[in-house]
């Protein structure tokens, strides 16, 4: 811990946030701009036939019409599955299936409706249990070619896009002597991201071949990285430039579609930039949405409530394209038992096709979806046995020593610490009763946990430039998604440093300049960024030092800085011994004029340690380290409507260290609204695999009205090789709350809803059943 | 030299500047941008007694309007001896008194014209000499009370704003060893840079505080310093971001006052981009000219020709503010007696102050304007003694081992090589007749030198980050002016590293991001930011081979990479021990997918080396090298209408080492070209302190229809500490092409034309003068 890690530092990014003055790319104006718009596939699947755009093409102000058969090279960080435009057949309502650039928005619609394309339509898959087991009706009838990262594994001739096994122990044996056994099923609809800012981007191909991009994706290298693949373009030919970005939460990771189509138009109209921005109709249809889950355990229990066996299975509805959805299903598959010590393990996590919605990364990376069964099956199981909720999980809790379903052994495991202390706090034991007879109240609790996303070889960098008077420029190419990522990454630069946090201006990412991030997503940025940091930092006091040990005749190991002063660490208070940053800010100069050096640039490198791929039994250690906490709720059930009001909720997480208490509160509040979202109102609706509820009338997120009363616990205990202590934990804060609603409702009235979100009819149709059964 | 090094590679930039699609400064549209307009004064002196803005203010659409008295702070890099807005008196035509932001630029103008300004006339200075002497009429009463850098030397009470003195030896005991001594004065006006881009800047106050600044300004490092200091602001909240410049020559160096304007300006209505961009006639009157000057030579000469002792004077015509102007006056000082070797030298170079326009850095930063003197002169003590021009020039040549007016001891000195070579080729003795017996022909000769701005802490950094797919992004704040420097720096990028060009990307110049870089002036680029990028380079393959090193298991020393590939010199056909420098770029990773280290990212910075700031005598060493080189030109003069048409021109400069030899062609062309405008064409006309030709219909620079016909030599004699034995020759091009047409005018038809230009009527006068006297 140091001067600035540790407190409220204003969010670097607050003033022109809060005042509306940010420029998100929406808002980009650009002379000679053009506006480009997609024409959609109606069908859920069917093949095209043919595509006339002449009527188009000779609309005045259209200045370029594209089809998929001009772009054929597939993009892809986990599978290439997709091309920029569908090109045989179309896979969902909402596929892409050309597009236009025009000098207005409104001649680009008008030029959409005189594209004619003819379809053939096609059988369509919109269940994943039926698409697990279909072997003649293929969504992708090349999957066997489809190129992948080696750790995923598509199924030859199915519409399995990955099969992740897990072989922990022995289950056949284990489920023998298990005195218990317990089968469950639960379901997890699709639901979406629903950032402020929809998906956008701007594309500019100047004539000698650069291509400018500015966008709302959240990971500007891997955004980069994609495009070269498409276009076949060297990674400093494309420039993408960072604007602020209007809610991340996983939906604009990797490469989205509106990216590659308007580097297609662009390449039309040389020296033109060309915007793309989605309706919010096509944000809910055609971006990316959380994958659906259908999640089935089996458990094997000891009298005693020791869990000694599972086996579980995950289906993940990927939807149409999947490529970061393949990865979820990994994701999901090597954490498939929660925070709990379990022997023996049997997991299959399958990520299949469906003629619905794309999928992809979404907060939490599958880990709402899985906890969601995990931490109502556990509750079900202590109650037949005879234990409460917390004294099962205490039992089976991860803990220091413990080994993890990959079979990694675990230190610095905070888990049972939150569930204790949030138990005490909402008192779990004991229920208020209210006057109305019709309002039950209840408790739940429900845990948590996440690798964040640390994956071997995933590196980040960071630059430290230290100006002429002193002030840093931070260099980074992770973003600040609305996490704050800015403030915390510059309060360790700070601290790293010697230096007051006003000296940092962290420079916003630009792949032309800013050195390589792997991704911004899955937590990692404070723990694998902050690293990076610290590495530079370090590599700046050397250089520092090396002048101002020669200038101030001080041994270099005396030396230290804070509060942008260099002094001697033997004779602290002697100011001939001291200078501030920026004398030696361009090396060192002499009496005499004449200077030795020159500019002071840290340099910091980062790549998780010990870490490595996991064997063919999902067996081995992968991600760096493992954040654990929880969630609980009081609700009231109107049993006379079936409407869910939560009360209250505390959020409890072990973050290691807070870098910024205030962000991390932020972070534990706005995760635990999130979840809450989703276990009340959030889910796709469809006729098929036509999306029903693609506007904000039908598609419920909370409003600030809705949200519980909401305490939070911020728990360290120091990581040991995180960055100050700390760890991520933007995910994890998500993942327990709709379990924890739902174990609240079961509190209250004996029911227990399995699929979610928890909604008023199907409250009120499991009391008519449970009325009638009685 | 390299395999890249040396070859005519295509310019960087090239393709967008010659379609027309690069985006200049004045060619950014923002959204919600204003213009502004600066509102100037009439008189050459005056006091300003009121200003009345409250008409503007109430014109609609005008957002902001400004007087001096809100920005008292000073700028100037060597003295600040001006403030953002005049305050309590204007000091020259032009001077900038108020300025307005407002919706349209029809707009501004017209608030500009409600603005009423109450003047007291002052008594004005316009003659440098004048100034020089005057002790009561002072332009800037608070000289005494400036800042400035320790190495410039304001005269108190005067209107010297520096004094540079130079002793060498003994003059006094030298002249009386002296069998002749030759008096005479020259002089020289100011003229202009003419860049094609007129000054622009557009300045953005974010609510945050944070800067943003586009501009033509050619040291985007030196304007944020500048700018800094005057609006008070740590270096990192200023951002800015180069856009391709139309020509620089010196006139865009430091902060020009359209900056900080717009900066003001901007700070009224944040969130808003300003831009200020000059008309032609703003651009003559009221950005920097090349100063005038007026040289004064005193020279002792043995019978044999050696030049024993000289005494110098320089008066410098500053104008009305001389930021820039006070270090040309000091390197005329420092350089005084051009590329001779002269025992005892007594200099003294006085920049002084008038009422006319603002002077500052121009290519050659004042060597054109002393050699106009220093090369006639040495003819005319060559004629009187009986001795040729060249010989006259090679008997008193610097030569290695000389020991130049200040004392440093030199070597590889090129001088008399690149005379002999021209004089051979013009055929220097030989003149044609003519068959009109009106037009008579003749040849001159000129030499002359300079220093390459290389001064002592003159810094230069450059990163070289090398992309996950190999290619490059080298970081720089040396801009391309026009020289060709991104292309000369990725020249030397690629052999430094091993890899092709276009393996090169060089991303342009923002604070924000690229390394610290001095100025790009005075012809340092290639030479500094060269070596700063082969250092970056160096510490870039460090690390590449030393992830190789592990991977193919080669000794680290045994590595070298070529064409991107690493590969093991002691076996370099086997392709086991081979790589690809992609293979490195993102760190070095394992098979079993765990990682080590990170993004290669090469750091190098360079500061020139043995040289320190000049002793109180002006003795020492302060620049690192010196250029020398010579033009030479054919003439035939009309003597009825006193035209002189220059038929041929050849130039040859000792250049080191040809990066691109294409590149130092243009340079040695276009030198040449903007020499011969000054011979016969450029200055300002002036009624008192009134300019009179600002428009191109009055002020005439050379077309592509009065250009001669030129040829160039490069002499490539390897310069030690030069990148590749590379050293700077953007100045020196340009240098003696006047005074070489000056000593043909005169080989032709016996006028020696003292003052510049060498017009018509000055020829036709002194013909008549010289037929009266006969």
């Amino acid at each position: 811990m140091g001067k600035v890690v540790g407190t409220n530092v204003k969010r670097k990014d607050g003033i022109e946030k809060v005042t509306g003055s940010a420029k998100y790319t929406d808002d980009l104006k650009m002379s000679n701009m053009l506006y480009g718009k997609v024409l959609r596939s109606p069908y859920e699947h069917a093949k095209i036939i043919s595509i006339d755009t002449s009527r188009a093409e000779a609309l005045p102000g259209v200045k370029a019409v594209i089809t998929g058969k001009d772009f054929p090279n597939v993009t892809g960080l986990y599978i290439g599955d997709r091309t920029v435009l569908a090109i045989d057949k179309v896979r969902f309502i909402g596929d892409a299936v050309a597009a236009v650039a025009a000098e207005t928005l409104e001649t680009a619609q008008r030029a959409l409706q005189s594209i004619e394309v003819k379809y053939e339509e096609l059988p369509s898959l919109v269940d994943p249990k039926e698409s697990l087991e279909e072997k003649d009706l293929l969504i992708h009838e090349n999957i066997n070619d489809y190129g992948h990262a080696d750790f995923i594994h598509p199924v030859k001739d199915s519409n399995i896009s990955n099969h992740f096994k897990l072989r922990k122990g022995n289950t056949d044996k284990a489920f023998k002597e298990a005195d218990h056994i317990y089968e469950e099923e639960f379901e997890v609809p699709m639901v979406q991201h629903v950032p402020i800012e929809t998906h956008v981007s701007v594309a500019q191909s100047q004539l000698n071949g650069k291509l400018n991009i500015w966008s709302s994706a959240q990971s500007p290298d891997a955004l980069r990285e994609l495009v070269g693949v498409v276009f076949e373009k060297p990674l400093n030919q494309i420039r993408v430039d960072s604007v602020p970005i209007g809610g991340g939460f996983g939906g604009k990771a990797g490469l989205n579609p509106e990216t590659p189509i308007a580097v297609a138009l662009s390449k039309s109209v040389p020296g033109r930039p060309v915007k793309i921005t989605y309706t919010r109709a096509e944000e809910f249809e055609c971006a990316t949405a959380r994958p659906g889950l259908v999640a089935r355990y089996k458990t094997g229990v000891k009298e005693d409530g020791d869990i000694i066996a599972q086996e579980i299975e995950y289906i993940w509805d990927g939807g149409a394209y999947n490529d970061y959805t393949v990865n979820v299903s990994k994701t999901g598959g090597y954490s498939c038992a929660g925070p709990y010590e379990i022997p023996n393990v049997k997991g299959d996590s399958y990520c299949v096709y469906t003629n619905r919605p794309v999928t992809g990364a979404y907060r939490g990376f599958g880990m709402c979806e899985i906890h969601w069964g995990i931490e109502q099956h556990i509750e079900n199981i202590a109650e037949d046995l005879g234990f409460t909720p917390l004294e099962m999980r205490l039992k089976n809790a991860l803990k220091d020593g413990s080994k993890n379903v990959t079979g990694e052994e675990l230190s610095n495991v905070g888990y049972s610490e939150t569930l204790e202390l949030t138990a005490e706090q909402i008192k779990l034991d004991e229920t208020e009763d209210t006057e109305n007879p019709n309002k039950i109240r209840g408790k739940g609790i429900a845990g948590g946990y996440k690798g964040p996303s640390t994956p071997p070889n995933a590196a980040s960098s960071a630059l430290i430039q230290v100006l002429a008077d002193g002030s840093i420029n931070l260099l980074i190419t992770a973003t600040d998604i609305g996490q704050g990522a800015y403030t915390a990454l510059a309060q360790m630069a700070a601290d790293a440093l010697g230096v007051s946090i006003d000296a940092i201006n962290v420079s916003t990412p630009n792949t032309d300049y800013t050195p390589y991030e792997w991704q911004t997503v899955g937590s990692r940025t404070t723990f694998s960024v902050g690293n990076a940091i610290i590495n530079a930092a370090e590599d700046a006091r050397e250089q520092l030092f090396d002048y101002a040990s020669e200038d101030l005749g001080v041994d270099i190991d005396d030396l230290d800085m804070e509060d942008c002063i260099i002094f001697d660490t033997t004779d602290p208070e002697n100011t001939d011994k001291q200078a501030p940053i920026s004398k030696y800010a361009i090396g060192l100069q002499y009496a005499d004029g004449s200077g030795r050096g020159g500019q002071v640039i840290g340099r910091g490198v980062y790549i998780p340690e010990d870490v490595s791929n996991l064997d063919e039994n999902g067996q081995g250690r992968t991600v760096n380290h493992w954040t654990y906490g929880c969630h609980a709720a009081e609700v009231e059930v109107d049993t006379k409507t079936g409407q869910v009001e939560v009360l209250n909720m505390i959020s409890t997480f072990d973050v290691g260290t807070a870098i910024n208490p205030e962000l991390v509160e932020g972070q534990l509040e706005g995760g635990l609204v999130q979840g809450f979202g989703t276990a009340l109102f959030e889910e796709f609706v469809y006729d098929g695999g036509k999306l029903l509820n693609k506007s904000f009338v039908d598609y419920k997120i909370p409003t600030a009205m809705d949200i519980p009363n909401i305490e939070t616990n911020i728990v360290e205990n120091a990581l040991e090789h995180g960055p100050f202590g700390a760890r991520g934990v933007a995910e994890p804060a998500m993942i327990p709350a709709a379990p924890a609603i739902a174990n609240a409702v079961y509190d209250a009235i004996g029911i227990r809803i399995k699929d979610l979100p928890i909604t008023p009819e199907k409250i009120l149709n499991a009391l008519k059943e449970k009325e009638g059964s009685n």
